[in-house]
């Protein structure tokens, strides 16, 4: 099958990868009802057809936080991608420097943010997660800052990890153990010989590269999971930003902002750009979609600070609605993880191709020549 | 498979419990709407994610009828559990105990009061039944206080029975009689050996525990049914509430109330606390859900009596939901019948520590520290 | 399998029946989105669970038209009924006496007036269809009269048969000929033993009795249908119920009354009742539900004639929805087909047994002791 | 099978065809949510069912465009329509001059003007991309104008390709080359032998018959496609219609307005007509359906020029709906490329019969003689 949609990478890295991997990235938390409202809700959402407007010149390009960018679009953090391909981190780097967007490493990457910057030839975004170890979150922005990271991801919408179903089901989550569970992983794992061969045999180390360091005596994820669990800081408040500025003199973005008031309290803080998520429907399920909350924040605080979404973009037709909402540019999570999946560096470059294709063409099929300047008169109020 | 979700649960149930066990357990009456409506409206709320709120303190903690319990929920009155699971009403009662919550026996259960209360070693709430033999209602009250009950539920929606058309299908119901039925009965045990041996052979004996003096001349469950079912008594009216304070001088609780008017008439009529329930949508089918009618009935009465509310609870999330709408706790009935099924007080106890850690999270993920506290502002308006 | 609900006498009718038959009773016209309407609509209405209401008194009963009848319900005409079961419309006139309730038998009955008046005991009600050959209608008046026949339902909707794909597909209103579709319908036969005996074999003769006069060289079905093709009239105009009256002198009910102008229209020509229907989704497709035209219909004529409605009722608490929303009785079509088709009159005897026990619980759950006060109070206005 | 309904004919099709054809034409853009709405938007629309009016006249005749047709419906144009039947175009021509409807031919046609002029009999309409190619495209108009059309219909809403994913994945469009594919291909052709004696062999040359001379080297479907892909004009503006005014004294229709600004631009651009059309939901995925926006486009521009609508006309119940909502006639594209994969010109004629049929079946159901006086009267305003 050649891929055409995202849901075609999806079917394809559910062919190629262990049950197990392929579950975490597709699932959300909980009965998953806001991973599918994020997907429901934009497609709801009705572009206006326009006609006959001459379109010879179109542009996608944006400069966000100071970076000049090809397309309105990020790939997104996310966790254990050196799992999904070899060294999946540097690969999706490298596709995203050649699509000329940013990669942004997670903190809980295979490979450590300084693999990952010599092996793109570009520094990533970084995104951190609210740890009690400050000691090693001072550590790791100062590893950051050497590779050349200019952008901070701050991801505030997981003081405690959401639960996962289909992650205690697999047993990845449930830290299950004993010959029981083993067997099972050996048998995903044997059921899926190219991902055996070219991540399992071929991709080591399978550590958390950032986190390594801090955790010598781990022996595998069991151990990775556990210190970074215990490590979770709930107590983290709005305060704490100024901490983080002593840490990073670049600019800050608050990924997981989902209300408005508290998007207020961003532009209090002082951040330099929020992403309106909620983690991909993996945290608190019930809320709404990340679309459905867009309007509202951007309007109360899109003139303050920069506005990003993600959660449901799965066509460049749905970036264009996102912009047109009010956001100045999505961040995609499992589109990425899946075409890595499905085939590495090659499959994630086809995938943004495709993505900025379909951006372009929207905005010809709706009169829209500059991305810059799409706005809410692209779509139609009434559907 | 580990179970993660309520929807495992009863999967395992499934698996394990004859066909007619399990589907007593799993339907609803007639077309079976307004079960469907209890999941599918508390599913539709949309609570807030709210981020970067110190959560340092957290208290899951209640206080309902002078009871103090770990979170404020119950386990609801089910019939025959004692079906499902060895002696099934005692191993749910250790099991909430375990869990610091409070258990409720049904008029219908399969161990007496009596063997609930000295095998759980806490007294159980207990709960009543409409019936025309005012004696036998005295008497079974007596024995409750007798074993130390403090908590009557009084179920008030099943003045007649609801026709639950599995139950007809699998003969439940139906007394059928004839070699025909008891092959099928006989087959649907067979094909279960587990539960043959830990409930048909080793869990007796099979009779309605609290009923059973009043029917010495039982000889099984049709027996039982026929005599609840002719006394089942459609002409008590609020005054009858008199009635019951003469007999019992603990907290009064009306389980079925599922309409405003009916709640203020629980107020005049002085009861201590309502259930907003419609049976499980096992009584009429095609009313509203119980969460759709929780927050009128709560504005309406909430100041005077305690408001439960029961129905389609099926994770710690929903339990916030209800609270955030107005109840002061819920009860849960399927969720534990489907646990007991699956493997007994283990199994509810594991059940009850997933539904307390999800309340947690969400209540984190909320910016809820104390559940005592919840109400409207964790909910979106607007979804 | 015993049957439940009227879903279950469907499935045992599609067990039994030739498939052609099967599809002709359960289908509507074109897409059969009315005839989904219809049923989904019934089911989005929501009754009012009320409690502690003394019910010792309880009654279904009514009169309409002058007949006492033990609940407010009527076995609507239905065409062919002679060809689910043997001399069906004999053996639905029979059930339908038993349960106190009248049986309206239709133009293109198989069974004569003269055999269903006889055979029951009871004249029927008389269904009339607006044909071209008036003296044929005359004559079918006196014959009803003769019978003893008091109520003529005279079916407007039908001006020109909508089409119903599934007759089309199945060969059985396409006039197919030739081997092949013969060898289709032999097959059909020959997989249903049980209904080759009964109804092939010992049903005859099957010829539309109460036209077969007006059709001597008739030779099957299709010289029958052919004929009353030919004969629909779509010149009938309001004036019409005139001559109607000439040669009726008892109630005449109008069938197939959806709009409210027409409702006003039936009320100054004179009509005693109408019947709010869509001719159960057989017609135009498309229209609305006849459960949601009822509402407006009742408040606008309510007070003028009698106002049936019928379309979607598939259980004793569809009885009462319709009720509580202005209707003063209903009739069922498939409801009974199904249930002749499934077992003919003891079949149709259970099915009307269960949906007076329904009606009888659903009344009780809603506190309404008498059907004839049967309101809007009963209903939840916001679900 | 006897096909019944448009789904019959497209089940049909699918028997026939190979999979690759059959997907072209029942595919949409991106994930076929506009495709979907066309379909669900119309089904939603309530008829009114009407009764008791004197239905001896009934004209289901309009002129449009000068021109009169005996019923508003025209047949929309289809690419390659050659490729679904053998010379596919000419038959499809035939059977709407049989059918005294308008037949209109594609510019990716495979038969060119001059062998459907000639075939049918009757010239056709003309349907016109916007190609960079100016003097290509007066030399198509001055061939339309010899072969005598009179009509010409300009598509708008095409000024690049919308991406069908269907065609990717099929390889269709994806040009991809090399073994593989054409195993595919091949595959897909010897499991259809009927198409492969009927189109394949027997229905040559299997060019672009309007665009052969443009494209003399081309060697198949992909050289064509190329040279088409490259020449879509993306900046053909409202003043072009100017353009095309030059080269046409005819009618001119525009296909593909959506919008009620742009219906506006086209009375001031001068259009005779427009079509409110969204390409059959295979071009900007997303948009609105045709239906929900034909009435205010109607509202505004029907006075001025003749508006007619396309996209999820399924049955004549749905040409009713339009022209009630103010459409003057409609045109189907699916319907007749079905009927023609399904089995050629009569099988066309078969299913503009039903379309007729069905019409004037339902103009009786709501009481209307005329289609021309079809409005919203016809329409049940709440549903
Ligand atoms: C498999 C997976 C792992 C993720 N890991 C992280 C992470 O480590 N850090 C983080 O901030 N977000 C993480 N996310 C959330 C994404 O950054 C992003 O918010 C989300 O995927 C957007 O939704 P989408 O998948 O619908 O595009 C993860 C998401 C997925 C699917
Ligand atoms: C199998 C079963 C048996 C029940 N038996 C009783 C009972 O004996 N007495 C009673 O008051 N409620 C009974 N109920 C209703 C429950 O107490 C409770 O109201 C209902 O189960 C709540 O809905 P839920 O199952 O969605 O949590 C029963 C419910 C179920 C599922
Ligand atoms: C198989 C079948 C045959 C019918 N034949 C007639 C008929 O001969 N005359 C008539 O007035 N209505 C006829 N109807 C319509 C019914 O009288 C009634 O309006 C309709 O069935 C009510 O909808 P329900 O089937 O949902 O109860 C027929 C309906 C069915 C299902
Ligand atoms: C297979 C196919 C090919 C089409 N090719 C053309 C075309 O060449 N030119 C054009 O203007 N429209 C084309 N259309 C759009 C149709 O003219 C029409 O707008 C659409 O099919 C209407 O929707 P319907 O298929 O639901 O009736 C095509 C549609 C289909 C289904």
């Amino acid at each position: 099958m050649l891929p055409a949609s995202i849901s075609d990478y999806r079917e394809l890295a559910r062919r190629r990868l262990p049950r197990m991997i392929f579950d975490y990235i597709d699932g959300g938390s909980y009965a998953e009802v806001t991973l599918a409202r994020n997907v429901a809700d934009m497609e709801a959402i009705a572009l206006r057809q326009r006609v006959m407007k001459d379109m010879s010149r179109l542009s996608t390009a944006v400069t966000l936080f100071g970076e000049p960018m090809a397309m309105p679009l990020a790939l997104a953090p996310v966790g254990m991608a050196g799992m999904y391909g070899r060294r999946g981190e540097v690969q999706a780097a490298r596709a995203a420097k050649a699509a000329g967007v940013p990669f942004c490493l997670s903190t809980v990457g295979i490979c450590p943010l300084e693999e990952v910057g010599q092996g793109a030839g570009t520094p990533p975004w970084f995104q951190l997660y609210m740890l009690k170890d400050r000691g090693y979150m001072r550590e790791l922005l100062a590893r950051a800052k050497d590779v050349g990271s200019r952008v901070l991801v701050f991801t505030v919408d997981l003081p405690v990890p959401g639960t996962r179903y289909r992650d205690v089901r697999s047993g990845l989550s449930s830290r299950a153990a004993g010959p029981g569970a083993n067997v099972n992983r050996v048998w995903q794992g044997l059921t899926r010989p190219g991902w055996l061969w070219d991540v399992y045999l071929n991709g080591r180390p399978h550590v958390f590269g950032n986190v390594a360091k801090a955790v010598p005596q781990a022996k595998g994820f069991n151990d990775f999971w556990g210190w970074i669990g215990a490590n979770f800081d709930r107590t983290v408040a709005w305060k704490e930003i100024d901490w983080v500025r002593e840490s990073w003199d670049g600019p800050v973005v608050l990924k997981g902002v989902l209300d408005v008031e508290d998007a207020r309290e961003a532009v209090r803080a002082g951040a330099d750009g929020i992403v309106v998520s909620n983690h991909g429907g993996r945290q608190l399920d019930g809320v709404k979609s990340s679309i459905a909350a867009l309007p509202r924040i951007a309007d109360a605080v899109g003139g303050d600070l920069t506005v990003l979404m993600d959660g449901g973009v799965r066509s460049g037709l749905d970036i264009l609605k996102a912009l047109a909402l009010g956001a100045k540019g999505v961040m995609i999570g499992r589109a990425w993880a899946y075409a890595l999946g499905a085939g590495g560096q090659p499959m994630i470059e086809r995938m943004l191709g495709t993505l900025r294709a379909e951006l372009a063409t929207a905005m010809i099929l709706t009169g829209c020549t500059d991305v810059q300047h799409a706005d809410k008169t692209l779509l139609d109020a009434a559907v």
